[in-house]
């Protein structure tokens, strides 16, 4: 038998069923027109937010990365919630227009960054986090192109990393953003080349849960650009510390002490007071936000038994739930939290594996878990589904197509 | 320096250019209206039937496992050169209509088909691959609720594996097929009420590069076929002995010997020439197939250098090439072929990496590897894009959308 990963707070039992803002897994299930469905809460997102804001400090602002969870239910509760929106792409930035942000709450990060995105985003007045010295120059050749002085900030590609994230996108050659040593120069030319100059981003890592590395990459971050804006010889307007705030996803993960992140964070800014002084600080996160507001309801369809082992064979899988089935970065396939929601405040009583619906070994859900007696059409709920589920797996694969997804 | 694969067959330069059906990549971007591209070669897929044709033994069928590529253009092609289409579910199964494909034609496998899918596929004709005794339940009462004898064959979980296969499909527990010791009962029981019986289907495994072991998966396979034949007392109609003819992804990966495979397999079939009489055989490919008869073409944004290390930005990534990118079932990612599609026929003169657009450390085309220098806005090629591209990657991950594809 093989552990799965915790259930996020929040979900309860209505009549023995699995709820999700108060209403039964089969009620939503109807509503939406079946499975597989995507269920996210409106509730758990403001309150997630609420507890956020109260452990950040005050000052603090708070922007979410919207490639986490595209949704536009979603989008439209986020905007109301949060204090800025970060974009990968046009097709993102359109979205989060018709979400109702705004554009000057909204910056664009992304190394692969086309003309005409550029010139969309410069027309808007968005800002663009630099990824490169020659996309810097495309932008100021967009602003020139619609005679708009550009928003521009630097990604910087830090010297440093997030020690224990899950994906480092700092600390040695990357990709992302501009070295270090080449950014105070880079921002002196598009400052001198009449940009509005919006500060810097510096993004180390991604999905750690341990709060002392957390606090020691955003230490890092305010001292990367402190020493920048010296060499830079203009104050710092904005500083986008990154994100990097993890959500357990699995068996022994302990949720990220956000209290002790603030507190430190708090100190940090204290000691920088004098050298960004005037600086407005934000953290920018995406699955911390919304990982744990969402759940995966997949309808088993077959149950049967192969040399001893039991099948649960459900109209869902892989497709709509890429990074479940341990296919999206992982070294290492662990369950994530799954329960039967049709029966979610029974016991464990049989060991089953969960797969989906696709002719391929690849498509699991949950391997050798310890879960209630189900019958076909019972319904099985992937957590932590509300962050890089629907819109970062394959839907067409094998013909299948997109989950519904509805916000409740 | 990481080696990357070999560059299949069939591709060549025209003025320093890469050609896929004897036009210039340059050509094919334009006239499909951009980058990011699959190109699908017709004369690559007739070449590949006729070969493969002429080294299987004459009597053997070939059918399409359309999960590969699902691209209509390429359906409308497959149609004409194979005798059989397997899908995987409902909306394939529209597809492959639309495509021309006779239902006659048409078997469907998959393990969690719905009620509705079993409905419609019984409705018109298709066989279906049974994955368990409670789908033969509901396959038949199907048949009862449109008054059509169900066309069934049994999917069978064998004891046997394909060795060095990329999926193991069978040799132990499965969610795939009904284990080996129950297929005989379930098939008299469906055959003595009333379905039109069509045999067995056994898929050891796929993406065997080894003609030993495919030949002795297929040895295995018949051995099966014939004892379960003798046990369900009636003969064997048709005999679908899966795939797993791989394809050169990797370094130092060396194309299957079709002509051994073939050889041996005609000696195969004449060993059970009494014991199964009358029987009609096919094997299944996908990958096989098509996978080497596509190409995906993505343009170069930006060039930088970090910490010493070119990276080449482009416009495409693992949106539409999740495979490639390293997450999509492998262990250890590795360089897929790839070559700069601008100066196709210069030499490696640069170490680069080839990154996607997107905002993750993921976003890996080929890590590493020696291409002639190439300047923003020239195209890079990534080859065997022909199988399990397109269709089977998070098109709308960051905002982006799906990659054109066309036939040429």
């Amino acid at each position: 038998m093989k552990p799965h990963g915790p259930i996020p707070a929040g979900y309860t039992a209505i009549d023995g069923e699995l709820a999700v803002g108060g209403r039964k897994a089969s009620a939503l299930v109807k509503e939406a027109g079946g499975t597989p469905l995507f269920v996210y809460s409106r509730s758990l997102l403001e309150q997630r937010m609420a507890d956020l804001r109260a452990a950040m400090p005050p000052a603090l602002k708070i922007h979410y990365a919207m490639k986490a969870n595209p949704h536009p239910a979603v989008l439209e509760v986020m905007a109301d919630l949060v204090d800025g929106l970060d974009v990968a792409s046009g097709g993102e930035l359109a979205m989060a227009r018709a979400a109702g942000f705004l554009p000057r709450e909204i910056s664009f990060a992304g190394p692969g960054k086309r003309d005409a995105e550029l010139l969309a985003a410069v027309k808007a007045g968005v800002t663009l986090n630099l990824e490169s010295a020659a996309e810097a120059r495309r932008a100021l050749e967009a602003g020139l192109a619609c005679g708009t002085a550009p928003r521009l900030a630097i990604r910087v590609n830090p010297e440093f990393e997030l020690r224990g994230s899950g994906m480092k996108m700092g600390g040695g050659a990357k990709p992302f953003g501009v070295d270090e040593d080449q950014v105070a120069s880079l921002a002196r030319t598009i400052i001198a080349e009449g940009c509005d100059w919006r500060g810097l981003h510096i993004y180390a890592g991604s999905q750690a849960l341990d709060a002392a590395a957390i606090s020691d990459a955003q230490g890092n971050a305010l001292a990367t650009a402190a020493r920048l804006t010296a060499e830079i010889c203009t104050p710092l307007p904005h500083l986008n510390l990154g994100g990097g705030y993890g959500i357990p996803y699995f068996d022994k993960d302990k949720p990220l002490d956000i209290a002790a992140v603030g507190a430190r964070l708090q100190d940090l800014l204290d000691d920088h007071r004098n050298d960004l002084q005037g600086t407005e600080f934000a953290i920018e996160l995406g699955r911390y936000l919304v990982g744990g507001a969402g759940v995966y309801l997949t309808r088993i369809v077959d149950i049967k038994t192969s040399k001893g082992v039991t099948f649960w064979v459900t109209d869902g899988g892989m497709h709509h739930q890429l990074a479940a089935s341990g296919n999206f970065g992982a070294v290492v396939r662990r369950n994530y939290p799954v329960a039967l929601a049709s029966r979610f405040d029974a016991p464990g009583e049989v060991e089953v594996n969960v797969v989906g619906c696709l002719c391929t070994p690849l498509d699991r859900l949950a391997d050798d878990v310890l879960l209630p007696q189900a019958q076909v059409g019972d319904v099985v709920a992937v957590f932590c589904a509300g962050a890089y589920g629907a819109s970062a797996s394959p839907a067409q694969f094998l013909g299948q197509g997109p989950a519904r997804e509805m916000l409740v």
